[in-house]
């Protein structure tokens, strides 16, 4: 961390980091970037190997961090290479892992369509507090884009995330955990399924399930609804049946017990 | 609407509406902008009276639409009273009413210092969904922004909202319906609450809540968390608290019933 600051917009790690904005080449290269230094913090406490750790020149990098991949930037160079609307002067460049194979029995969330990059990262979010065991998404927003990251405050670290060609059928989950989706209306109150693994299955607001996954789905829920607001925002509703659904002993499973 | 559509950007009416995009001007004026048919109509079907409802050249407005309002607009004029990134052609300007009297024994939803207004807008949202009976805010972003009016999907027309001076404590609601906060570690599970009015009290992901407000809640509720997020998006834990804590016979409380 004695090197002088990189200060040239032309040098190659800068050229490197501003290419991954793009999807294209985010997946060509396997590679992403994180914000900040509690989202860099999650990657790197769950194991991800960081290839490069950009500091703007007058942050102190945290003394944890490996000083191999530390580079420190100059301001400008630094505010080119974020993609926040307030750079935080704190960058991470990963390497995107090889998708985990789904594992049919372990259940978890499948989020078909999410296209708005806020919603994923916020859904990605709920589903690692939630404990949820495997995300599986199809279509939607790229998870490793600038904006699901950061919504997600790092919980992307943490969750095994498989991106699943759009046009995937529910034959994929197939003799493993049910699977059960999330519809706006006609499904049972979540509160009242018995506790057990399962794949949740959310779709987008405004286009709702493919047919093939909604026929694929033995079992459905609702959310009971009592205002005169008839749908929720998806990621909100995707959070409530991650938490109701959730795992043995939990929530409201938890509320048939006898008191505290 | 046979009139010949406003294209010039010096038009009063087109000054009235850019100068709206700026908070002192909606205060000032109690006047407020939604946008897109969906949320114009949320706004109309729950009684809100339009003053304008300007409407690009071209688009077809609603046949229910009051004609007095209607005001054609060129596409460039459009755009320019537009907030959104991708302008709908439809916009109404409508008044901000007296902000309505809180009754404390109706319970409700208090939002504290909720900045983001992606997030004010979900939790309102969740809020008309869920059937809360009264929204208090407590400084935050203004839920009169055009971000908050889009996010909120058009449920602000359906639910009362009352901005209070951010400096307000809880005696405000002294006597009514019991004050619950939601915080981060040490609350009760909340589906082990009586069902019963009570407010829920919101702070920011943030911050939390301020010492007075925590203070002036004998109630306290945590969300139980299994996964490694020790956190949750604020409009996430905001809406679950609220869903999980409705009202009675609903949600986890239905848990207790026999059978379906």
């Amino acid at each position: 961390v004695t090197d002088v600051p990189i200060a040239s917009p032309d040098n190659p790690l800068v050229k490197q980091v501003v290419r991954l904005h793009e999807v294209r080449h985010r997946r060509a290269e396997a590679r992403f970037i994180a914000e900040g230094r509690r989202t860099i913090e999650a990657f790197l406490a769950n194991g991800w190997k960081a290839e490069h750790l950009i500091v703007r020149s007058g942050e102190e990098p945290p003394s944890a961090w490996p000083r191999e991949q530390l580079r420190m930037v100059s301001e400008r160079v630094a505010a080119k290479m974020s993609q926040a609307s307030t750079a935080s002067g704190y960058l991470g460049v990963f390497s995107i892992p090889p998708v985990p194979a789904l594992q049919p029995a372990s259940g978890g969330l499948v989020l078909a369509g999410i296209t708005d990059p806020g919603n994923l990262g916020t859904l990605i979010r709920s589903a690692a507090a939630f404990g949820v065991a495997h995300l599986a998404l199809l279509g939607g927003a790229d998870p490793f884009s600038h904006k699901v990251v950061q919504a997600s405050a790092g919980a992307l670290a943490s969750v095994p995330i498989s991106p699943l060609p759009e046009e995937s059928g529910p034959e994929l989950l197939a003799g493993g955990a049910p699977l059960c989706a999330l519809v706006v209306s006609g499904g049972l109150d979540p509160a009242r399924l018995p506790r057990q693994r399962r794949w949740l299955v959310v779709g987008s607001e405004a286009h709702g399930l493919r047919p093939d996954w909604l026929a694929g789905c033995p079992e459905r829920v609702t959310l009971p609804m009592q205002g005169p607001v008839d749908s929720l925002n998806a990621a909100i509703a995707g959070s409530i049946a991650c938490y109701l659904l959730g795992t043995p002993n939990r929530a409201s499973g938890a509320v048939g017990e006898s008191g505290r």
